[in-house]
């Protein structure tokens, strides 16, 4: 079993050595430019995490983990556009239509989910791509609801928006690991908690979603019940998942 | 076999009557105003057409036609925004992002593609949604190279911003009909011809590309060579070709 450090470094091995299509041009500096800006890349390692747990080799994985950054990078770009948050900083660098102009920041959210696409289409089984398409349209949706003030029920504008990308990357390890449906239950519940809880925390430390609607002993206190849920679900799965179990803490007491 | 016609019409009902991601919500609007806006339909029904010849039942290829036609139909979204084209209407009506706003138009660009690969996913080949995605990245070069003002070479810039786009309408029709890799030259040479020929009525229709760099009669010329050839190659494929043949002409004599 390789620690959670060790598949952080084999996930930023491997998005440096990644060759996207050709035909991208010069556009492929942006998308360069913004897959090494770092990120704490905490769904890859978690897809990873999932595969070796489930008895996976971590290379088999490495592109279903790729593909899920990858989304969750694209949904960045867009959303830092002056037409979304207008945000000028990324991770301390400047955001990607900053450093590259409007267009080409459109053109390379763009390319970065095809990109997805097409490294989840390098395994023969459709259902890794399926799992990740649908996951994509659910977190576009929250992100929909979110700029229309729809927010009103949270967890469920956090469910799309956060969680459903985590709950892919569980579910795209299973699927590389070759889990069947019937067993993948107590994974899938351990990864809705573990979005759930990367927000609540996300939330605590930027002090906006649950920490503007609810006092903040009541945020600590859900954040608590579902650290406490995503380890027994762990219980459930058979298989070494003491390195899951170190994310769920990694996740649970990060301060950034 | 059915009329070219009669194609756009299965086009056209097939499209109104796709169901989105749920989680799409209110988005759901803005995919279905820009779809039911209506158009050539051009692409999907190279698609139909190219897979009923070679075999195939038009119902069985109706999702990648309109896997097809949704990819095209994101990329005009997004073409048609401030931070690009900055194209208040289309086709007559206002453009997605003065109906919905900007930040609606960029997600509904984005859920256009995602719902494009989910429909090019209901196929169990995973070539099918390959093709789709390679296509796409393609295009999404072109137009970058066309934002860039990096056109030097017209012939190259318009094989990607177009022709990606046409040659998997051709291939995905092939390929749901089951055509072997080594069968499927002559029909893939004719999808390029075709594009070719579109981009150059196009160009001489709207005054630009070809039309600016090249006099009128030397752009009419390559286009009739086009033309020639697209025909030829129908002839070195077995199947009844009439309707393919009937779109060529369409497609040579349009006026708008």
């Amino acid at each position: 079993m390789r620690t959670a450090d060790e598949l952080r470094e084999a996930v930023e091995a491997y998005l440096r050595s990644l060759s996207f299509a050709s035909e991208l041009g010069r556009l492929e500096e942006a998308l360069r430019y913004v897959l090494e800006s770092g990120g704490k890349r905490i769904r890859p390692v978690l897809c990873l995490a999932v595969a070796e747990a489930a008895g996976a080799d971590v290379e088999h994985a490495l592109p279903a983990a790729a593909a899920v950054e990858l989304v969750h990078t694209f949904s960045l770009v867009h959303d830092d556009l002056p037409a979304m948050d207008d945000d000028d900083e990324r991770r301390g660098r400047p955001s990607v239509h900053v450093a590259f102009g409007e267009s080409a920041a459109l053109l390379a959210g763009d390319a970065l989910l095809a990109e997805a696409m097409r490294l989840a289409l390098s395994y023969d089984d459709p259902r890794v791509a399926r799992e990740l398409v649908d996951a994509t349209l659910g977190m576009i949706g929250g992100q929909h609801r979110d700029i229309t003030g729809d927010d009103g029920d949270l967890v469920g504008l956090h469910r799309l928006k956060t969680g459903r990308l985590f709950a892919a990357s569980v579910g795209l390890g299973l699927r590389v690991a070759g889990i069947p449906e019937m067993d993948q239950a107590p994974w899938r519940a351990f990864g809705d908690e573990l979005g759930l809880l990367f927000q609540l925390v996300d939330d605590i430390l930027d002090g906006d979603g649950f920490a503007l609607r609810l006092p903040l002993d009541e945020v600590r206190h859900i954040a608590d019940g579902a650290t406490e849920r995503a380890r027994e679900q762990l219980d459930g799965v058979s298989g070494d998942t003491s390195v899951l179990r170190g994310l769920v803490d990694a996740v649970a007491f990060r301060t950034g």
